[in-house]
C-alpha cells in the first residue's frame, strides 16, 4: 500500500497543500488495507498516519501497510486535529457539516482546512495486478451463480426466490453480493431498478438478471437476459439490438478514448433501430473497491479512460408495460481495446 | 405517517424555522415510508412534500402516506431548491459539505439554511403500537436462530462458520442480519468486537454470540454468552456478575430514568467484583430503524428514557487473553418498569 500513500502526496504540492486528511473508510482502505468501521489517514510530506481507536489497534497491526497507526483514546475528532498543519484538504463530499465544525473548533493555530474530495477516488481508477485478480474473481464467482441459477429453471419461480437464491449461493461461495440482485421478468423488465417481486417468471418471458458479487472488498457487476422459452419475434428483434449496440461500444473502448464516445456508440445503435428514447441511463460506470464508482461512461461524462481501469458496458431497452433487455459485461481497459472479465455467452439463451 | 410529519412540524415553530429539509434515507423514510435510494421531505405548515426521481415515482405511489410525491427531473438539487423558504433546517449531521454548498448555490433569494439534525432521530425514539411489533417480530425471529444454532452444536465448528449459518438462517426467514453476527470464543471473547474467523471453537469455553436480525425495516439486537461443557470456575463467576448486573441494570429501567442512572447500576455491580476497568463500552443503546440510535445508556448520555423507547442492556466483562462475557436482552421501556423482547434463558447454558 506504500505507493498509494506516495500517488496521494503527490497530489498534495500541486493544489499546495501540506496535508490531506481521508475520512471516507473505503478511501481509507484502499490507502492502507484497514476494513474496521473507525479510521482515517493524514498524509503529506513523510508523514503517513493511520488513525482509529482501541477497538481496532490490533487488526491495524494485522492489517495496515506503510502507514504508522496512532491509537486515539477518548476525543477523535481533537485526536486527529493535533496531526494536522498547515492547509489541509479533507473530503467534502463524505465529511459532514457537524463533522467539519467541530473539527474545525479543535484545530491547532494556523490551520486552514480546503475542500479537496475526490482525490484518493481518482487514485482508485486505474488498478493495480491485486486489484485485477481480486475483481476478476469476483467476476468468475458471479458467472458461476448465473450458471446455476439457470441450470435450477426460472420459470414458475418467483423473481425474489431467484434474488435470493442468487445471493445465499455467492456467500456460499465466500463472497457477498455487491448489491441486491435484481430478476425482473416479463413487464417488469422495463423497470431498471425493480426490486424483484412475487411475480412468478411466466414462460417465453425475457428475464432480465443483474447480479455482482464482493469478494476481498473487490466487487463484480454484469447483467444478463434470458429467455424462457420463445419470447416472440419483437423480443428477439430488441434483444438483438441490444447485443449490437454492446458490440459496438465494447469495440470502441481502449486507452484515451471519452466515457462519453463510448457511451454515444451504443446510443446511435439504439437510436437507429428506433428506441432512442428507451435507453434511460448512462451506457457504463467504474468497478472496483466500491460498485459504483469513477470513470463514468456516459454523455455527461469528462472522464477519459485509462488503461488499467475497470469499467461496466450495459445498455439497455426498456419498453414500458411490455418487457426489457440490458446486456452487461464488465471488462478492463487495455492500451489497445479491452479484456473482457466476463465469461458468458451473449447469444439469447432459451432456458426453463 | 401522517402524524410523524404533525410532530416534525411542531418542532419548527420553537427552532424558528419555515421548513425542515430532511435527506437522510432513514428518517426520510421514517416520514414517508419510502424505501428506495433516492428521496427527500420539504416539512412545513401544510407543507408535506416528499421529492424523489423517475426511477422511483411508482415505488413512491405505492409507498408514500400522508406526503404529496413530486417527480424531480435533471436537476435534483435544484429541484429541492425551489420549495425552501425562508429559515430552513438542515441535517447537518448527514449532509456533506459538498452537497451544501451546491445546494446554497441553487436557492431562491431569502432562504437561509439553518443546521437542525437529529430532529427526526428524536421523533423515532419513541415507537408507535405498529414499529414495536416490528421489532418484536425480529427479536423473536433471532431468538429462533439461536436456539437453532446452539442444536447444531457449537464446538468444533470456525467461529465464522456459526456465524455464517446463524446470517443464512436469519435471511432464510425473510430476514436480514441487522449487522453482521459476532462470534467469539475463549480468548476472542475478550475482545468486543472480534470478527469471527477461523478458530475452532473448542470444548469448556465461553463462547459470546451477539446478533440481530431486520424485518420490514426494524432491527433486533442481543446477545447471548454459552458455554461447551464446564468452563472453570473463574469463567462461571465472572458469567455470575454480568448476569447479576443485568439483572439490576434492569430492574432499574422506568420512564423518567436517566440513561446515564441505569449504566451506573450495572457498573456498580461489576465495580464491587474487582473488574470495573473491564467493562470497557456503555451499557445499551436504543434500536429502530437503525440498530444504533437514540438513546443512549452511558456515562456520558444525557438521555432521560420515555415510555415507548427500545433500548439493548448488555453489560459486559472482557479479559484480554481470556475469556469475554456480555449478556444483551432488547426491552421496550414502560411507565413503571421494562417489557422485556428476550425470549431466552439467561442462566449459563451449557451446550455442545
Amino acid at each position: 500500500m506504500r505507493g498509494r500513500g506516495d500517488r496521494l502526496e503527490s497530489q498534495l504540492a500541486e493544489r499546495e497543500l501540506d496535508r490531506m486528511l481521508v475520512t471516507d473508510l473505503t478511501n481509507v482502505r484502499y490507502l492502507t488495507g484497514f476494513t474496521g468501521t473507525n479510521g482515517a489517514c493524514v498524509c503529506g510530506p513523510d508523514v503517513r498516519l493511520f488513525l482509529t481507536d482501541f477497538r481496532y489497534t490490533e487488526r491495524a497491526a494485522v492489517e495496515v501497510e506503510g502507514w504508522e497507526t496512532v491509537t486515539v483514546t477518548n476525543d477523535w475528532l481533537g485526536g486527529i486535529a493535533e496531526h494536522l498543519q498547515g492547509r489541509v484538504g479533507f473530503e467534502d463530499d463524505h465529511m459532514s457539516v457537524r463533522l467539519l465544525e467541530k473539527l474545525t473548533g479543535k484545530l491547532p493555530e494556523g490551520v486552514e482546512m480546503v475542500a479537496a474530495g475526490g482525490r484518493v477516488e481518482e487514485l482508485r481508477r486505474v488498478k493495480d495486478e491485486a486489484e485485477l485478480a481480486a475483481i476478476e474473481e469476483a467476476s468468475k464467482l458471479a458467472d458461476e451463480v448465473w450458471r446455476w441459477s439457470v441450470e435450477q429453471g426460472l420459470a414458475g419461480r418467483a423473481e425474489r426466490e431467484v434474488a435470493r437464491a442468487a445471493e445465499a449461493r455467492i456467500r456460499e461461495h465466500g463472497g457477498d453480493p455487491s448489491f441486491p440482485a435484481i430478476v425482473a421478468a416479463g413487464p417488469n423488465g422495463a423497470l431498471p431498478h425493480a426490486e424483484p417481486g412475487e411475480r412468478e417468471i411466466g414462460r417465453g418471458e425475457l428475464v432480465v438478471f443483474d447480479m455482482g458479487a464482493q469478494l476481498d472488498g473487490y466487487c463484480s457487476d454484469g447483467t444478463r437476459t434470458y429467455a424462457t422459452g420463445d419470447p416472440g419475434e419483437e423480443a428477439i428483434a430488441v434483444y438483438e439490438v441490444v447485443r449490437e449496440a454492446q458490440r459496438a461500444s465494447l469495440d470502441a473502448i481502449e486507452a484515451c478514448v471519452k466515457g462519453e464516445d463510448v457511451d454515444k456508440v451504443a446510443r446511435e445503435v439504439i437510436d437507429a433501430a428506433g428506441h432512442g428514447d428507451r435507453f434511460g441511463h448512462g451506457l457504463g460506470h467504474g468497478v472496483g473497491l466500491e460498485v459504483h464508482e469513477a470513470p463514468r461512461l456516459s454523455l455527461r461524462s469528462d472522464d477519459v479512460l485509462a488503461a488499467g481501469e475497470v469499467v461496466t458496458v450495459e445498455p439497455g431497452i426498456y419498453l414500458p408495460g411490455k418487457l426489457g433487455v440490458r446486456i452487461e459485461d464488465l471488462v478492463v481497459v487495455t492500451e489497445d481495446g479491452i479484456r473482457n472479465l466476463s465469461s458468458l455467452p451473449k447469444e439469447l439463451q432459451i432456458v426453463q
